[in-house]
């Protein structure tokens, strides 16, 4: 175990010692949420997205929060303080708490973990391989602790010599488990699956670029065949290049210029191009 | 807190002590699976049944068990014998454990509980009231902890002024959230659904009475707006009535003679009648 403090419930403790109990509706039922962030050089990024989606996820999930904003903003930063982690993950988790009849909502857990995480890039850019697999996530736009099908699927990935996969339903690309997918066409669009999905903070960003046209839009198996490039968002893989599906090359089967290009304009977004690399 | 003792790891502990790492996949991400069932008098009920498909759980979820089948035997009858409680449910989860990096499998953390449960079946018979929703259960066949959709829909159900929620895929009926469904249609039939559901144990049962003609066969809206009974089953449950479905009854919305005498040969069955009640 990691000599690292963790937040649970207003104090700081030992990651050893940070136990919930067994009654708690996350272990029972599964019932949780949680946000990710990064922090680069003492640096949340994105902090405010993050805080916005976790209260939403919350709310959605009919789970009060112990913590008002302010409140959990100041136990984010105690934690980076004590840990003195200045590139890292760090995990906010709300749990359904200890239930009094193993179903109904409890008083909720909150649980603050942080870890060292650094970026790195290749370069040249190494990109990942993906199979497809029909799912539709429950709750999608809810950021839940369920990973239950993605999880289930680590052997089913191995064995295709894949990184990861990609869920469709009924033929209309949504997103992978941890991340959100994009694809540029031939005409040089870049285009995102619009419904049934997380809503990405990296994602949103991507979308607020103007160097190229972006839009949400379904995405067949036709139009991922044809795509030219491919890619994955999430606030740890910035801008991932996609060079196979299902066995089949993405365009030429290497990471695109499109990629390449959008990468280099997040990383500088996110500020972490002349500090961290 | 319960005075109760708790089985963790092959330690007995008294409840308030029950705790686990908040890094196990179970809270992080919602991984694990569990089994449960009813003590009468001391006697666990089924237990073989529930036993096989608590391992079968295990192995398609992926997660080795630390126990061998005759260790949880043991370790259950330790529980029952510290905790001193004849008429009790007892429930066996096992999580995806302690995880290195968030998301591979780990170390699972086995963690039986019991508390006290006893039968009451009320006389007349009370039916509950079902809503139904479009909803597949992801991985379905297995017993996972994960009932995020079915909390996420109590406010939902108690708006309804319902008791219970009965997903459907594409119009033909699964199962409720916690116990399987059947129909009586007007042949004196009993239905259960055939496909994507849970193999539940008193499900099991109730297919092997001779009194009735009971089979597996797709239910759809139309078979249900035309069923003459209806009823719901688990190890908790038994066989209870189901006396209206989105607001309409449920043939002449009451509990119905063939659920009636399903009931009292299903308690017979379990050995309930002449113990318990």
């Amino acid at each position: 175990m990691s000599d690292l403090f963790v937040f649970v419930n207003n104090k700081l403790v030992p990651a050893n010692d940070a136990k919930i109990s067994v009654t708690d509706l996350a272990i029972q039922r599964g019932y949780g949420i949680f946000d990710f962030l990064v922090v680069v050089n003492g640096r949340p990024v994105y902090l405010e997205d993050h805080l916005n989606r976790f209260y939403h996820s919350a709310a959605a999930m009919h789970l009060p929060v112990p913590l008002d904003r302010p409140a959990l903003v100041e136990a984010i930063q105690q934690l980076m303080n004590k840990n003195k982690l200045p590139n890292a993950g760090i995990r906010i988790t709300l749990t359904g708490g200890d239930s009094p009849d193993g179903y109904s909502i409890g008083v909720p857990n909150i649980i603050i973990t942080q870890n060292p995480f650094q970026y790195s890039l290749s370069s040249p850019l190494k990109g990942i391989r993906l199979i497809t697999q029909e799912h539709q996530r429950q709750l999608p736009h809810i950021k839940t602790i369920d990973y239950a099908k993605a999880i289930f699927l680590q052997p089913t990935i191995k064995a295709a010599g894949a990184d990861d996969v990609l869920y469709h339903t009924a033929g209309i690309i949504t997103e992978c488990p941890r991340s959100n997918f994009f694809i540029v066409n031939n005409q040089q669009e870049i285009i995102t699956p619009d419904k049934q999905i997380l809503a990405g903070v990296t994602r949103a960003k991507i979308l607020l670029n103007t160097q190229f046209l972006v839009k949400e839009a379904p995405i067949n198996f036709e139009t991922l065949a044809n795509a030219k490039e491919a890619f994955v968002t999430s606030s740890t893989k910035n801008v991932l290049p996609v060079v196979s599906i299902d066995g089949k090359p993405v365009g030429n089967g290497e990471p695109g210029p499109v990629t390449q290009e959008l990468l280099n304009w997040m990383i500088q977004q996110k500020g972490i191009l002349s500090t961290n690399l």
